[in-house]
C-alpha cells in the first residue's frame, strides 16, 4: 500500500452572486487545490479569494481550465482543436497567475475541469497539446490527468505529470470516470474506502470489476453538497492508516 | 525637443471570426504593442498570434486590460470598484502572460482600455487599485496612463509608470483625451504634427488652447482604417526629425 | 389608503450550476413575477423552469432585463446609450417570450433590473427609450418603474406604465431608492410596516424624512436570504388590513 | 426541373466593433434571410439593423440560433441536450422577435447555425426536441433544416418544415454537407451551377456521386468574402431559367 499522497479538491467555483462549495472548511482539509478561471466558474474576486485562502492553508494552488461554457459549469463537451485546447490551458492557467503573483503564491499545476477533462481520455491530441503547452510555461508545471493512457501520452509529450484517480467518482469498466453533470452527496465513508483501495492500487467499477490504478493524487469535487464531509472522512481513514497526504510535488519526488 | 520616444499600438483586437486592424503591417512600425485580453477583444487565438507577432518584430510586449463588454468593444463606461478594477487588471494581464512565457516574451507593461482607461482619469481610487495591483506582481511592471493625474497618482501609489499622449486623439481643454466608439480615418499628417507638439511638450486642444504634455510614450490605435499609414507618417517625421524611437523601459530608463 | 395593490418578485435568478432563491416558495406569494433573462441571471433552462414555476402559481408574467453583467449581477452601472438601452429590453423581453408563447402564457410587463433600473432613475433619454421600445411592441405591454419622475417620463413617452414602491429597499431623501449589490435578510415586519405606509401614500427615508409615494405595485427581491418570510408577512398584514394583492393589469385597470 | 425555389442567406454576423458580411447588398438578392441571434454572432444593434433591413428588401426574416460560442462563431460541436436545444432555439427565436414585433415584421422561420445545424445531422433527440420547441410556439412557424432524414424526422415531430440544400457548401457520399469553419471565396459559377442541380433533383459530392436531393430552400452563406457575387450569379442563372425565387411560405404552400 502506499503510504504517501496528495488530496486535491476542485475549487473556486463560485461565480459573482452566486456561492458554491464551502472553500473555507474545504482547503485546510486538502493537500492540492485546482482553482477554477473564469470559463466555467471563478470570476475574478472569486480567484483572487481562492488564491487567499490557498495561502492561508498552505494548500498547493493549481489552475482548473475549463471549457468556457459558464451555463454549462464546464460539464457539457465542446470539440476544441488541439490548438484551441492549448490555448484554452495557457489563458486560464495565465489569468491565475495574475492573482498568484500578486500574491506571492506559486502556481503548481494544472488541470483540465469537466468536459475538457473528458477530451483527454478520449483525444490523445488534445492531451498532448495540453501537456506541450504547459512544459512550454515551464518544465516545472505539473499537469494533472487520469492515472492510466492521458497521463502516459502526457509525460510522452514532455510535460511534468501527475496521475490522478477520484475518491468520489464512479469507474466504466475501461477504467475511465463517469463525470456526473451535478454531483450529489456521497456516502463518505465509501469515498474513503474507494481511496484506501487507490492506494492498494485498484478502483472497483460500477460492473464490480477491478481495475488498476496507479495514482500520485486523489481527487474530490467542491460543488458535492457534503464535501468538507467527504474530505473529513478521508483524512481520517487516511491518518488511523499512517497515510501521509502531501502536495503533489512532494509526492512526485519521492516516486522520481 | 524630446530626441526619445516609446510609439505604442492598441493591437490584437480581432476576436475569433472577426478581424479587426492590420497587425502584421502596424507592429513593425512601433516599439510597443499593447494586446487585448479577452475581455473586450483578443480571443486566446488571437492573443498567441499578436505574441507570435510582437516577438517577430521585436516591439515591447504590453496587457491591454478592457472592461468585460463585448459588445460594447469596452468603450462604454462602467462602475467597477477600485477591488474590481484591480482584479480584471490581474487577470487579464495573467492571461497574457500564459502565452508570452509559452513563447518566452515578456510582458513589459499594463496599460487599461477604453471606457477602463477613461476611468483611470477620473477615479483616484481605480488608479490607485491598479497601480497597486501592478505592484503588487512586480516593481518591474509599468503601468502606463494619461501624462497628468493619472500617472502622477499611480506613482504616487508605487507603480512605475509611463506617461502616455494621443497621436490620433483629440483633447479637451482639460487635457484629458475624447475616447472615440468607433476610430474613424485620421489625416496621417496631422496626427505626425501633434506627436512632434508632444515632443515638444504640449498637445492643441479642440478650442485651440495649448495644454502641457510630459510624455514617454506616444499612442495611436491599432483599429483605425488607416492605422498602418498613420503610423508610418509619424515614424517618417521622427526619422526626419532625428528622434529616436525606442520601448518604454528604454525611455524610463533614460528619464530616470 | 390603498386596499388594491400589486406584489413583485424578482426571480428566476439562478444560472446554470448556481442556485439563488426559493422561487418554488416565493411565486405563489407574489400576484406578478420579473424573471432574469440571461444578461445578468437566468440562464434557459432556468427561464423555462420560471414561466412553468408562473403558470402553475397564476403568478402573471413580466421580463427582468438586465445589463450584460453576469459577475456583476447586473449591479454596477454601465453607461448605455439610449439605442442600446431599447436594446436590452426588446432583446431580453423577446427571449423571455419565446419561453412564455412555448408554454402558453403571456408576458405583461417589462421591468430593468438592478443598475438597468438605476439608469432609468438618472436619465431620462434611457428612460424614454425604454418606454418607446415597449410601446412599439404593444400598447398593452406594461413597462414598471420608479413611482416619480422615472414613472411619469416612460407615460409620457407612451408607454402603459405601472408605479413601482420597494418593500425591503431603502429611500433616500430624493425618493430614490438605494440599490445593494448583494441584499442582506431584513426584517419581515419592517418590510411589512413599509408596505402599509405606501399604501398610505408615502415611506419613511433613511433620515426619517417623510416621502410621497404613489404606486401601484410593490416589489421585493428574491435573492434576499429571507425573501419568502418577508413576502409571507406582507400577505398577512396586507390580509388583515383587508388589502386586495392582484396582478399589475388588473391595479391599472382599476385605476385608470 | 423544379421552377420555384426560396434562395436563404445566413446574415446579421457581425458583433459590436466587428462587422463581417455585406448584408447591405446581399438580402436584396435572396428571399429569406436567418439572423444570427447574439450566441455565436449578432449583438442586439446588430439585429435590429438586420431587421430593418429585411423589411426594406421584403426579404422573409427567420432566426439563425447558434451555440453559445462567440469565440467559434458557432461552428465547434457542443454536447447539448435535447432540452438544452430546444431551450437554445427558443430563447434566440425569442429574442429576435423582440425586435421584429418592435418594427412589425413576421418571423416566418428558424433555422440552427454551424454546428447546431450540425447536431441535428447526428441526433434524432436535437432534431425532435427542436421540431416540438417550434411547434409549441407557433404550428405556422418554419423549421429549416437539411432535406433528408433531419427534416424528415422535424416533420414527424410535428413542427411545418422546409428541406434545405446548399449552394456553397460540399457534400460528402451521405448527403451531409461539409460545414468550413472560415468559408473562402468559392466560384460564383459553380455555385449557380450546384443550385441548378438541386432544382433537377440532385447534387454531386466531392467524390463525384450524385445523390438525390428534395429541397425548398438553397442556402448560401453571407460571411463568405463573395457572398454578394455568388448570390448576384444564382440570381441571374435561375432568372435565365424561369425559375421563379420566392420566401418558403410560398415554396411550402404550392408544395402541399
Amino acid at each position: 500500500m502506499k503510504t504517501l499522497i496528495d488530496l486535491n479538491a476542485d475549487a473556486g467555483e463560485s461565480f459573482g452572486r452566486w456561492r458554491l462549495g464551502d472553500d473555507e472548511r474545504l482547503l485546510p482539509l486538502v493537500s492540492s487545490v485546482n482553482v477554477a478561471c473564469g470559463w466555467h466558474a471563478g470570476d475574478p474576486a472569486t480567484m483572487r479569494r481562492s488564491v487567499e485562502l490557498a495561502r492561508a492553508s498552505g494548500t498547493a494552488l493549481g489552475a482548473h481550465p475549463g471549457l468556457a461554457d459558464l451555463a454549462g459549469f464546464g460539464r457539457r463537451s465542446m470539440a476544441l482543436s488541439p490548438a484551441d485546447a492549448a490555448d484554452a490551458c495557457l489563458y486560464q492557467y495565465g489569468a491565475l497567475r495574475g492573482f498568484a503573483d500578486a500574491l506571492g503564491v506559486p502556481v503548481v499545476h494544472v488541470k483540465p475541469h469537466g468536459a475538457f477533462y473528458g477530451l483527454t481520455m478520449r483525444d490523445p491530441a488534445i492531451t498532448g497539446a495540453i501537456a506541450e503547452a504547459c512544459a512550454s510555461v515551464s518544465p516545472e508545471l505539473i499537469v494533472v490527468l487520469l492515472a492510466g493512457e492521458p497521463a502516459t501520452q502526457a509525460e510522452a509529450a514532455g510535460a511534468r505529470v501527475a496521475r490522478e484517480a477520484f475518491a468520489d467518482l464512479d469507474y466504466d469498466d475501461d477504467g475511465h470516470i463517469i463525470i456526473e453533470p451535478r454531483p450529489a452527496a456521497k456516502d463518505p465513508a465509501a469515498c474513503a474506502g474507494r481511496v484506501m483501495s487507490i492506494l492498494d492500487g485498484y478502483v472497483t467499477t460500477v460492473s464490480g470489476k477491478r481495475v488498476e490504478v496507479d495514482a500520485d493524487t486523489v481527487c474530490l469535487h467542491g460543488d458535492r453538497p457534503n464535501a468538507v464531509d467527504i474530505a473529513a472522512a478521508i483524512r481520517e481513514r487516511l491518518d488511523d492508516a499512517g497515510v501521509r497526504v502531501a502536495p503533489i510535488a512532494e509526492v512526485l519526488a519521492v516516486r522520481s
